[in-house]
């Protein structure tokens, strides 16, 4: 920003704006962050409310009203950002710009849709605005870290939903075997439905095994499932220590020795007694 | 305390209940702690079973006697921490001052809100007292590795909560869409709570999903409900192994600097970088 | 056994029933086990047949016979250790002791207590030789460094049982507060287990919150429990990666820099690259 | 396979089609690995609608048909990996080859037991070719580490088994006592069934306790259960960082005696003791 300040004059209005919609470190582009993060939980709670039959009786043109306003406030929102931002084309690619698109798109939409069949489609598609909530994460900065976590044991948390997929599968089949034909025990896909119940003991009991070999099969897949969570646990705790672990220490090395692994409030090397630097980042 | 042994003879009384109230070292300081903690029990035990209508119907006014002794008592122990503490204010309005107040006042409050509508709300404050238990947590001294590793990792917790508010949001509007208007699918609201019962693999069984579609949805979630505790446990277990490495090494501070929390291979004070001798560690 | 080869003449059955009872090292010691190890568990599954209706009505008379043969061959087996132990008290106070008594008692008792009212009092005592199959513990060796990295973490687990305790207590108030009255809410005693029930993310579901406010409450109630498992995972995670790093390590040292945390099958010192005697532990 | 290029000639069918079968390092290898992965997805999704009474009352001639077609494509590809493989009788015995067997035998046997009354154990035989899917653990490397981290804590593992085995019998056998009669608790298996569905927090709420005596009991068996979950999850993080630690290290090997597996702050092979050059770790 401070390196085209010859083109300041021009692209001034536009530079401010910026600062103000992308930014949050001006007052007024906190202002700005801290008054729509406000717009967004409030019209994501006139949306769940407008679902409730007794609410929309008694307020359903306020609401109506709001849901509009909110829209239109969003819209002038999401032409802002476009406009000001240097790339508008990568802005509306991103995943916020999709989500902020996604954000004002259902009511435009209720309108080019009309008719008495289509309206509850239209409520469906309005729903969609939920996702407005998804700014919010914008606010959080500590996510990355645990994103980044998860991330990196991606591939290891997919080997174990393989695991559960395939024990889903095989408990499953089995319980139709044994079940077949009882009362939600009608089908495989059925029966799978059931074994995911219980094997993630959920277990929400409309569907019970009644015979005792039925109940022999569900007490594998329940001690099954209670034990095989202890997987992604591990998977997750031993990439969290090396992703923590790296973020604390492998910023600074002594330059006497050359040798890091040194803890964030350390000011002497503990290897050599060398003085370092102090780590600017402030983490509690 | 021995900085102000000329005034013993004036705060010697003070000075004395002070020791026995508030410390727990003495045989009488130990001796009124005990004291407490059983009444505290018995009174909390009492109050639960107040509200079994079979126990008030044979016991009534035994119960209702002893509501008031512990009251009076509490009261009085009250008045005396406040009278002997060297910071009245400072006690009154720390988290035990507030409890301690808590303990007594709503038997008071049901005599100044008589009539017979408002006894249910008298019989409510009064179970208020149930926090008289978190007094308790005093006489644990464990505790406070235990919270400390919690509060460090309070943050990353926090992402992990909003994570699961936005996962039981998106899973609950997305069945309102499939399911909407099915027994337990009225609203969005309800969807939400339906959401979360089944995302923490609580799983009541009071609401299901019907349709296909709705099955496969809360198959979904609870697969991801399932999975996504690994977080928390991750991120708890790292900073306990923090903190807990840290309590360890505690044991060594600097001859020089006399600071502490060096790690067991470290061979120079990090903070001002003396030497430090080998530490004999003896980890339990 | 070595040290006492003077008396082998006096001692000599004895000492060889005590080597074929007490240890599993000679042939007719393993073969003694072994017959041990599967008479327990005939007879606990034969306890438990017994409870089934339909069994007892037809096998009744050999199952009643089959109970008193092991009864008699369990007391000739708890006699038998109480001759060969070189110290017998100290075995009949052993937790092993107690329960091998606990094991042929009841059997015994059921005599004494006769009468038609009496019976299913001496069918409930004679379910305590459920415990008979403990005695199974003997043979894992693996359990000991398990149960001792949870004992090493007891206070810690003590604390956290308490955070749960205190937390089922207040849900189970409020939600007395805000459901008092509804079915399965008629007392705080009903609360509590119910918030037990929740907390604990089991979630029978025979007793659910019927108000928007209990629902709401039920909710947070339920995302505690759902997140502070976190917590004992971490601690038993912490205290059992200390214990297999210290069983693993810390055994040797090198005899030349006198440095230790080798490997299991290190041979040369890793800082010094002096030679290491091999450890003698094969665990796996 | 460079190595016996003098047998080319006669070998080289053979060979290539080994290559194209059993590996996927060339176009036409991974071409049949995709293919194949699509067929058994393919079939078993078809054998999971098959079960389904609607889809079979409309498409089950065409679904017949597909599930012949399949069956001898599997037929085909298993006498070929039978042909190609230099050593086809361990190929028959090893896990992959038994599955291979299981995926297509079920079909055949359903020709040699006709009859009205054997169908639904032949559709039951059918079932089994869901083991199909098995298959597909071939194509994940990742899942190597993972099995191997569960193997190492195997005997662990079993500990902990057999601890909740001991902990739902002992409580399974307390119930009967308290509940015993009561609908769901008519005999001891039964009530050690309703302890697992506790016990591991499923909580299906078909067999709930009615008695005060019986909920006090299931509320400590849940907060058992809840909290000892901990432990197998405790063994396997801590088994998985070792074997993730291994992993990490196994980069550097040392130029002496060509062996791996050294600590990353290692500075002289464990194994002849030979100096290793510092690594330049590149962990992901």
């Amino acid at each position: 920003m401070t390196a085209d300040t010859g083109t300041e004059h021009k692209a001034g209005w536009r530079e401010r704006l910026y600062i103000i919609i992308f930014e949050a470190d001006t007052p007024a582009g906190k202002a700005f962050d801290v008054a729509l993060l406000w717009s967004i939980l409030i019209s994501v709670v006139l949306v769940m409310l407008d679902s409730v039959a007794s609410m929309r009786a008694r307020y359903g043109l306020a609401m109506y009203t709001a849901e509009w306003a909110f829209t239109l406030l969003f819209t002038v929102e999401y032409l802002l950002r476009l406009a000001t931002v240097r790339d508008p084309l990568r802005y509306a690619r991103s995943f916020y710009g999709v989500v902020d698109l996604l954000a004002i798109v259902p009511t435009y939409l209720s309108l080019l849709v009309p008719g008495a069949q289509a309206l509850l489609v239209v409520r469906a598609l309005r729903l969609l605005r939920v996702f407005r909530v998804l700014k919010l994460t914008r606010y959080l900065t500590e996510a990355r870290l645990l994103y980044l976590a998860m991330f990196a044991s991606a591939r290891k948390v997919a080997v174990f939903l393989y695991t559960v997929l395939m024990l889903v599968i095989i408990v499953g089949t089995l319980i139709y075997l044994v079940e077949g034909g009882n009362p939600g025990f009608e089908s495989i896909p059925h029966c799978i439905y059931w074994a995911i119940v219980t094997v993630t003991t959920v277990g929400y009991g409309d569907v019970v095994p009644l015979t005792p070999l039925g109940k022999a099969l569900a007490s594998v897949g329940m001690v099954l499932g209670y034990g095989i969570i202890a997987v992604p646990t591990g998977i997750v705790t031993v990439e969290m220590a090396r992703a923590f672990r790296t973020s604390d220490l492998s910023t600074r090395a002594c330059h006497d020795c050359g040798r890091g692994g040194h803890d964030l409030d350390a000011r002497h090397c503990k290897h050599c007694g060398a003085g370092l630097e102090r780590s600017d980042d402030d983490e509690s």
